[in-house]
């Protein structure tokens, strides 16, 4: 039996829903990987009775609890006083914390307000957990059969602090058997093409098998126990990976990030050293918008007239055959930039089509890279956001393809 | 006292972290705006222990709980069970919840699987909520102090199912004061600039003022008690409005509802019948891609450097002064274009300070219209995605400040 864990975040802002409440999805994953089973997640507001109640009932319930918010200099900041009421320890003023809370402050140049006293006030024989990223220091204290961790609610100070302070200290405090999540990441199959083509993959009962389907990629994730073979995993990966070919664009876990389909060809791109120009229409910029801030993207344009577009470029020939257009964009655009790659997106369908949800559009890509054309076309529908988000994915994924075959 | 009311979401896929629980927020808001007390949300797995014991906890704690999620087909939706367990009513086949679940499959030319069958059942009692959404029918029931809804956790549907099914019943069943929210939405202040400036205006105690910064705007909400008088109402929006200047683009609430930024624009532009060119810089494609579909919008570019543009655009005049080039390249791209407007965005400061989020970049930039130059200095820091997202808004400002003043 795994150890188990319950979050449990403070915060009106929480309960009157002002505010999504991430910290216990995300602490959720991060326990789940290290083996703990995530009972329940619970969220109340500043009454001093109801947080006072449910840290009584967790402290008898669960093994393991992880709470965040409420640490903060104001009066309707409670946590603290509730766990004082809760489990009867006095709150004492910890020396330490108040220093490096003044420090905080006078790096800053700012006169720290009186209200922050209050946040070095610590439950007598707590764990003090400092905090490098804020002002609040969290803590730890062991009630019944329960070990709770006390965090401040923002996201930006509560990850380092569960990353640095608490995770490297679990593994002595229970008995957990983490699994091994591998992800493969996919663009351009949906969630049922995928479960068809692994069909004739037996995946042993001991492997769990899910898939999580967003706008940007396809998520086929494996979930090993702490006990099975690195060789049988690796073997495993590479069967599912087989009849999914050239759509995994990474393979993420044991100690592999790539993150999304932009920081893939961003890599490629840099470590390549090739420049790119490219024509948007469907993607109406969000492609070079995805590509913040890289140096291998000269310049992209919008129109939304391809005829518009063509007389620009002095390019008098017209027809019906997109594919041929798009290369002819691409060669006249590729002559007046210093682009080496030009990347050119046009589509078949009108205003009507590309708003209406239930019909869908033909895309056309052109990559004209080193040895000429490289093209791919794709029907993309849902609603106009879908298809904007598509386009600019299965545009950056062409590029993907030539770069990694190239590699 | 306002009415207690809870929110409670099934899920092992919530609990495990993988899907943010996004309806506990959503639910949350809207019992708010009603009149509700909302003091917890609970999210748990598929452990039939855990709910049963988690429902006979709310039935006396609150006076109205939500509950989403586990109405679903397949072994691991077991709140219905839950329910039957938890409250002492055996399960009853509905033959018209029956007859629709096999329309909805009918209507789609696909046989009804087996498994759904389970959704017909229902507790001995409950009040049938049809699904005009999905499969999956809701229903109500009262056990001890508590109102108890069950509704699927599929957002488009369960979003529908409260606002036609539950909405409307609740002021029959609670004695509710709906309060009257009202919003004031800005573009260019921060929090503590908007605090400073309304600090003289008297606020009465009974009104909730609240502050809500998100990337894209500053909302400033006044939360209004049921029995506020309309005229004292207008009269401090419009002391709180007054301050704040032409940095307010949309008030909302009491009926009126105009969007965001964008949205605001995209009526300006429509209304006035102009049409667009732009040249993007620091938000690279993102001004345009917010514009998705707009048919004003003819085309955008986003050129790395501007050096480069200025070439294309056959410029030979550099200088110093960015706000002059920007108009040198707005009328240059005039000429080429058959756009009535043209927003040009410059920036000072190199790629270093672009990405370093503890430095800022001063934005110029220029809309060239009817009646000549209208232009707009900014100093952004943080992020390179947020400075890429303020250059965007603020761009869309400087046209927004035009289209108002025309009005």
């Amino acid at each position: 039996m795994n150890p188990t864990l319950e979050t449990f975040s403070q915060g009106e802002e929480i309960v009157t829903g002002h505010v999504i409440d991430t910290n216990a999805a995300w602490l959720s994953q991060q326990a789940v990987q290290l083996g703990f089973s995530v009972t329940r997640h619970t969220a109340v507001g500043d009454k001093l009775d109801d947080l006072v109640a449910l840290l009584q009932e967790i402290s008898t319930r669960a093994d393991c609890c992880i709470c965040t918010g409420g640490l903060g200099p104001t009066t309707d900041d409670l946590t603290t006083e509730a766990v004082a009421h809760a489990f009867g320890l006095p709150l004492v003023f910890d020396a330490f914390a108040f220093a490096r809370m003044q420090q905080f402050f006078a790096n800053r140049n700012k006169p720290m307000p009186e209200a922050n006293r209050k946040q070095a006030m610590l439950p007598e024989g707590a764990l003090r957990l400092d905090n490098d990223w804020g002002t609040a220091p969290g803590f730890a204290v062991q009630h019944q059969r329960c070990w709770f961790a006390f965090l401040p609610g923002v996201p930006s100070e509560m990850r380092p602090m569960f990353l640095e302070k608490i995770l490297p200290t679990l593994p002595r405090r229970f008995s957990l058997k983490p699994s091994t999540l591998i992800t493969l990441k996919t663009i351009g199959l949906g969630e049922s093409d995928i479960q068809q083509r692994i069909s004739a993959v037996a995946i042993p009962a001991t492997v769990q098998l899910g898939f999580r389907a967003s706008l940007n990629e396809v998520q086929t994730k494996l979930l090993f126990p702490n006990n099975y073979s690195i060789t049988d995993r690796q073997s495993l990966v590479a069967q599912i990976a087989e009849p999914l070919g050239d759509h995994v664009f990474a393979i993420d876990g044991a100690g592999n990030q790539s993150g999304d389909l932009v920081a893939v060809v961003d890599a490629l791109m840099t470590q390549h050293g090739k420049t790119l120009a490219v024509v948007e229409t469907v993607s109406q910029g969000l492609l070079a918008g995805l590509c913040l801030g890289a140096d291998w993207l000269l310049e992209t344009r919008y129109e939304q007239s391809v005829g518009r577009l063509r007389s620009k470029l002095n390019i008098t020939v017209a027809g019906d055959d997109l594919m041929a257009q798009a290369q002819i964009i691409a060669t006249a655009l590729q002559q007046g930039s210093d682009a080496d790659y030009v990347l050119v997106q046009l589509y078949a369908g009108d205003k009507n089509q590309f708003n209406d949800r239930n019909q869908a559009i033909v895309l056309y890509n052109v990559l004209l890279a080193e040895n000429g054309f490289k093209t791919a076309t794709h029907t993309v529908a849902g609603s106009g956001k879908r298809k904007q988000n598509q386009a600019a994915l299965l545009a950056l994924d062409l590029l993907r393809r030539h770069l990694q075959q190239k590699a």
